[in-house]
């Protein structure tokens, strides 16, 4: 039951932020390469990051900083070298375009938050940053949010964004976001990222555990390939410019922020994953009637995320038993005589027993889940020529468009409900099927 | 330092074993499709079984009845149809084909050990498989292992198989074994099996725990896809006609035995995930410098499992930030700049920093283990027509000379070998890449 509304202007939706994205020359295509979100006022900021034992400089730096003090105003990100696996270069690197940022905003550095992608074991052209570095405070605008996401991308074929507006205590407040990632599609090409922005006031802890919270439920049950990025981070600043009770314990209106806050970084992980590798469409997968909404996600994370389900649905096969063997190998244990699965209004398997069920029929949901899906994404490629859709691509030049188009390609995931028992927990997750363009994407880079 | 050498004789190597394998009608495609091992005597027993909760009926059967006592004489196993997801009457089948096969040999029922594989979701075809058995007991032979294993298969392209001779107090001990799986690959085929025999004289429990150990360096070390099927399992019976003395407790004599079952289980296991689903090599992840040999291997199994791993080496690309990145994410502390990466022998990461290397000979390798392995693996295709390769069959049609080519195929994986510390933990795991032909053989299955 949602009790927001969807708006315009991705992370520059809340009061009091300003964003940019500009091509500063990061990237050998000429493609925009460095962003720039910023606050009018210091904001409540927390982060979330890669759990990955080799991690980039600005990971650590972020961690670091964000340990000491739960304070940031900006949000300074390039695309084209991760700066992963190059030693302390790497967080020299690092803490020099954070200095350099600072000094020409004239804020400390301790209030510069920073992420890169790109290519591992790369140093960051630190010149080139620093060179683009005015033309970016230039630039920031207070609906800067679309340049901003294209600026953070890599191999992505669509950006991805998202606002939502609530009231609290009768006032609006917002939250919008951007993400950026698709899997590792080139070689030592990595990284998700997301950065969230919001106009409510917060206490530091609390924002920090509503996006602990909204990570469990969104990014945290996300997958394309199973594998974790050296630059995996999420960041989140919340500057109070709703003017907004402070909202500082448990209670309703935390709730309600919180609620919002994980239905933002829901849509920005399922927008990854429908951009996942080769995929042709997304795969939302729901189990209910578990021991607890943990072991209800595990379950649905594990029928996400495996290689068989995933070539199933890629092969429009309403393949009943690879559910089935997928949630069994979970680590959960239930009760096989309990088991029920279901594929959009098609009952598979109910009670441990498989049914009867027009497997054409079946077979057809997939593929018009997939077409619809591929179809909205079309609307909004990045390039679109390369796929051949330039008299799609004229409608969709408008930034009022674009945030419909996003969520239009995310609203026809193929179903897959999954009974374990008669428990309470209950759990989503979301995966794409696995296509031979994943094959192709990542085994045909010339070395 | 191998303290044994390979013979001839698969499971009826150890003394006092005899195996058969027959077309009973199970399978549509009339290939053989039933499968017997019989010790001549009681034999110690012991088995290993799928974790997942979703279970076919004749693995319930097995593990009950090896709860309540630890011997058996026979195993009995079907290809065609699982037995899995079929309930009450599941059971009642199993039990069926497990009595009427005891009647035959006029043995106890409690003597046979039973296992299926096939199609998830149908019955057994009770009525074949026991019009079956007296042709079974007829084939019975001393040298029927490779016509067991023939009839074990579903969509395997290889048999797989292997025995070893030690000598345990002057006199010669043996183990042998036999193995099916590459994976999931037809929609509902499932599971990978394997059987080892053994004429060492060896207490139960001693058994069970070798046998659960091996397991942990061989079978659970090794991936194809993540999927774990509904019908797992790994029977292992030992019944002393060696005549060489009991073992029954730690020391010299049960270090040797369960030397040569880990080799074996070894053995096997990597057989099963060179043939894995459109597989073009076998890759071997060695891992050292860890906390504990259980680190090591959770480290090596998720480097073999990274399906961004997998594609680069389809790729034939030596793609160290792959490696780096699912090292990094297995779960296992390390401190980065201890990371050391090598390809072969190429040295592509040292002490955390990458190194300069000739990628195109790096790349040259990866195509060579490939090609080298699957020239071995075309000589002993069960289907040579299919694959063009009527000249090299010919050659294989001997008994003596299948094992040895066997062992080739295995002889030339893509070693990838990572180093995370300085302590002593070491482990090691087996994958395949990840082709075009995996998404085909998945997806392609006409519902």
């Amino acid at each position: 039951m949602a009790d927001w509304q969807v708006i315009e202007g991705g992370v520059t939706a809340p009061k009091g932020f300003r964003a940019a994205g500009i091509t500063a020359g990061l990237k050998p295509s000429g493609a925009p390469d460095l962003a720039l979100i910023l606050s009018d006022c210091e904001a409540i900021a927390a982060g979330v990051f890669t759990t990955s034992q080799v991690r980039a400089a600005c990971i650590d730096y972020c961690q670091d900083l964000l340990e000491e003090k739960p304070t940031a105003r900006a949000i300074l990100c390039n695309a084209g070298q991760a700066n992963a696996c190059t030693g302390e270069q790497g967080k020299r690197d690092a803490l020099a375009s954070v200095e350099s940022l600072a000094a020409a905003l004239g804020i400390p550095s301790t209030e510069v938050l920073t992420a890169s992608t790109g290519v591992i074991g790369q140093r960051l052209k630190i010149d080139v940053l620093q060179a683009g570095i005015p033309s970016l405070i230039d630039a920031l605008s207070s609906d800067g949010s679309d340049k901003a996401a294209r600026a953070i991308v890599t191999t992505d074929l669509v950006t991805k964004s998202i606002a939502l507006e609530t009231q609290i205590g009768d006032r609006p407040v917002r939250v919008g976001g951007i993400s950026k990632g698709s899997g590792m599609i080139h070689p030592n090409m990595a990284t998700m990222l997301a950065f969230v922005t919001c106009d409510a006031a917060v206490s530091p802890q609390l924002w920090q555990d509503m996006l602990r919270r909204a990570t469990e439920k969104s990014f945290n049950q996300i997958t394309v390939d199973g594998d974790t990025s050296t630059n995996d981070c999420l960041l989140a600043l919340a500057n109070g410019e709703s003017r907004t009770p402070a909202i500082t314990a448990a209670g309703p209106e935390a709730d309600k922020l919180e609620a919002m806050l994980t239905e933002v970084c829901i849509h920005l992980a399922k927008s990854i994953t429908r951009d996942g590798e080769g995929a042709t469409c997304l795969i939302e997968v729901s189990v209910k009637g578990a021991m607890s909404d943990r072991a209800a996600g595990q379950i649905a994370r594990t029928v996400a995320g495996s290689s068989l389900v995933k070539s199933a649905i890629f092969g429009r096969d309403p393949n009943w038993g690879r559910i089935a063997g997928a949630a069994g190998r979970a680590g959960v244990p239930f009760d096989q005589n309990e088991l029920s699965i279901a594929l959009g209004d098609f009952v598979l398997m109910s009670d441990g027993t498989p049914q009867a069920f027009d497997r054409a029929a079946a077979s057809a949901y997939l593929t018009q889940q997939s077409e619809r899906s591929t179809l909205a994404m079309s609307k909004i490629l990045l390039n679109p020529t390369e796929a051949g859709n330039e008299l799609l691509v004229a409608k969709t030049q408008t930034p009022f468009l674009r945030p419909k188009l996003e969520i239009e390609a995310l609203a026809h995931p193929v179903q897959i409900a999954v009974t374990v028992g008669k428990g309470d927990g209950e759990g989503a997750a979301w995966g794409c099927d696995l296509s031979y363009d994943y094959v192709k994407i990542n085994a045909e880079y010339t070395t």
